[in-house]
């Protein structure tokens, strides 16, 4: 039976090239987290969907992929609701596990199940895949890694320096010019107070960010429609037209949040990551921004974001500080700060701006032109030698025809050729052609050796 | 809601220490995959339950974990099948995606789908998780990686060479001695044909690997009862005791299989095999055992199993030729062969032998003590010089006690800890301890840089 075979919507395969590209994201990432002192954990594909439910609002609940229990998965499902067919209230009944959807929900259980057995604060990265049922469109997939970094266990800004430094890091060895956002959602609460209208923070900050595009009088309009006194709109003025140095913003901060408590803790706590992090003369920008708003019922302190400069591109990194991660399973009082990094983002930024090393995609170093079996047998034992030497080689596996063999070295990029016929059998030789240059000379193995080194 | 967390059945998490472990496993079979030109490549996790069902015989379709699918999964539900509970035939209407159950099958859907992309023979490897609704039990588990390698399009046996040059250096990395054990399923037909019974090739492999155990005279009476005639068991003789080097082996073969032409292809095939590996001076034993008969249905030339040599423990890696991995998917006539790692059984061996490196689970090379806020500035500075070296550091980011830090030190097997306190600051040095010996030394920045390179 001959199926045209396909994948699901919203997947992909990785191919070769895309899988070196790949590796050398995650390589990157990892080997910085590394070197901050983060360790790796990895958390099951499949959690309880008690774990997962109710974790993302009610869409999340329903873009999580949910698994058939095995065997007779209709057993605990009542008549009468599959005689109405409510699939709904069916779920629970047909299903008890789901496909993880981020991995902040699964490090909260982690943390949770592991507690004794981890030190605080607890430095853990995590890379791997995550599902959701999106509806597939551009740039959106329904499989997509995730890279994140987080410490729980310690309200001390110090992480927040941290983890600023090491997105620095991390994007200067990718050579992506950045500009990391930084915000505090303690101002944000504090900029409700200011004006009086607490549950308007969503809205405030949709204008913030819309005044770019719409200019002042029409964010002004948006925000009386949705009913913002036009007292609270002029307070709102001077955070509306926010702009200069970050110093200069603080400023009008200040004297905006002077009665806000919770506005000058963090104007306190921004000061205190701004300064320390300018202290250390980071590559990026790093710039105060009051209209950065993710997450507003998860996030409790610093929040940030980063956008690459130098291609238009959503933010390609972000998190921020979270005060009760582990509440939900029961843990009270863990506060944390976290990072993640988008790496399907980062890829096509680093592929918009042509930015991977030459080496990123190399491939076999050298291939071994098969003229025979007697041939072959010496190409073997070359290959062992230069193996030894570190040296990544393969054999063409037929005797085919000359052109062929070159196709294959050419097709997948091999730089050199490697040849062993009649007369380098005889004078245990070997000739070396440089795929790039065209250069070809006969020599020995050991200098063929120093050569390819 | 205080909910206890758990994960499912079968599934694990892995903490820092079991993912360094892991990392050493994984990063070894891939450099060696590389060394030997192979390429990697990822498939979704999903597959459209069209390209699993019917590919791993009636148990496997029971044993893939399908995915409910998005939003009303009853709709196309027949009213009949769910009023008498047919969870069987529903499968098909509340499910079209899968979880993949092996990397082969989407390997084979891979190959077919991207034809037209790929430079035969095509060498890829692939290291991703695959699920199983298998029950759960000690050392089998419902979420584990495979670590596979192939190559297609070809069917030189310069290919089965490679693969057992492959296999040995990647054991003799791990430093674990092993056996290869190798046997051709064309020898094993022959082996069937001249016994005039094809169809009983199951049992006498069967046989032949219980001799041991059970003895000869056993083993003679089980093949009675499976309705092997008394004249096939007399034939059957000599292979039942079939010992020696793999010379003697081959000749009790040749004698046996004399008028099969399969067998004597088969024979042919081994030889060829054996020749070449051995005359690679590989560590490993490489051993022809008759008795080996994995995938019948599937292997058609040569097939292999790893065991480690000073453990007790399942093949730990293995593999064969199959000659129409891609006929399911329309696509007839590629040949191929490849080889399987175990990485959970691995891990075992290298934690019962202790052979992991010493640096293996090696963790933040150097923690920062956290003696104040003016302190904490100065170790920022020099965390940046330090990382700058490629030193992993980080700093304690609260003023905690003294011995609490030391404890975290301890704990996440830090083995310097450097001290910047009040006189350090004066001085513009830095005290360096080492958290093994005890000692410690006061020196300059670059000086302790020097020391922990």
């Amino acid at each position: 039976m001959a199926q045209k075979p396909s994948i699901p919507k919203g997947t992909r395969d990785f191919s070769p090239l895309e899988m070196a590209k790949r590796n050398y994201i995650f390589d990157t990432i990892k080997s910085v987290f590394l070197l901050y002192g983060f360790q790796q954990i990895e958390t099951p594909a499949m959690e309880n969907l008690s774990t997962l439910m109710g974790k993302y609002g009610e869409e999340g609940d329903k873009l999580l992929f949910k698994i058939l229990n095995s065997g007779d998965y209709l057993k605990d499902a009542p008549d009468h609701l599959l005689a109405s067919k409510d699939y709904i209230h069916l779920i629970t009944k047909v299903s008890e596990k789901g496909l993880r959807y981020d991995l902040t929900v699964p490090f909260a259980r982690y943390v949770v199940q592991h507690r004794n057995d981890l030190q605080m604060p607890f430095k853990r990265y995590q890379v791997q895949p995550v599902w959701r049922a999106d509806r597939p469109q551009r740039g959106r997939y329904r499989e997509f890694y995730q890279c994140d970094a987080d410490v729980v266990g310690s309200d001390s800004l110090l992480n927040e320096v941290e983890l600023v430094s090491m997105i620095d890091e991390v994007f200067k060895r990718f050579g992506i010019n950045i500009v990391i956002k930084l915000n505090n959602r303690k101002i944000l609460s504090g900029i409700a107070e200011a004006i009086g209208a607490p549950e308007k923070i969503v809205d405030i900050t949709v204008a913030i960010d819309k005044i770019d595009k719409i200019g002042l009088d029409n964010v002004n309009a948006e925000l009386l429609e949705k009913g913002l006194p036009q007292e609270a709109i002029d307070t709102l003025r001077p955070l509306l037209t926010l702009s200069g140095t970050n110093d200069e913003k603080l400023a009008t901060l200040k004297s905006l949040l002077a009665n806000s408590e919770t506005g000058m803790k963090g104007i306190e706590e921004m000061i205190f990551v701004l300064n320390s992090t300018a202290a250390l003369s980071l590559k990026s920008q790093v710039e105060l921004d009051v209209s950065l708003a993710r997450g507003l019922n998860y996030y409790t302190g610093t929040i940030l974001e980063v956008k690459a400069l130098d291609v238009e591109m959503g933010s390609i990194s972000g998190g921020g500080r979270y005060d009760n991660l582990t509440g939900v399973f029961g843990m009270d009082g863990l506060s944390g700060v976290g990072i993640s990094f988008g790496a399907d983002r980062i890829f096509d930024v680093l592929n918009t701006l042509d930015l991977y090393p030459a080496d990123t995609t190399a491939t076999t170093k050298v291939l071994f032109i098969n003229f025979g079996d007697k041939e072959a047998a010496a190409c073997l034992q070359h290959m062992a030698a230069l193996r030894a030497a570190g040296i990544s080689c393969e054999l063409y596996p037929e005797s085919a025809k000359m052109k062929k063999q070159m196709a294959y070295a050419n097709a997948k990029g091999v730089p050199f050729v490697a040849m062993v016929g009649e007369s380098e059998l005889e004078s245990r030789t070997i000739t070396v052609k440089n795929m790039t240059t065209g250069n070809q000379s006969t020599c020995t193995i050991t200098q063929a050796i120093e050569m390819l080194s």
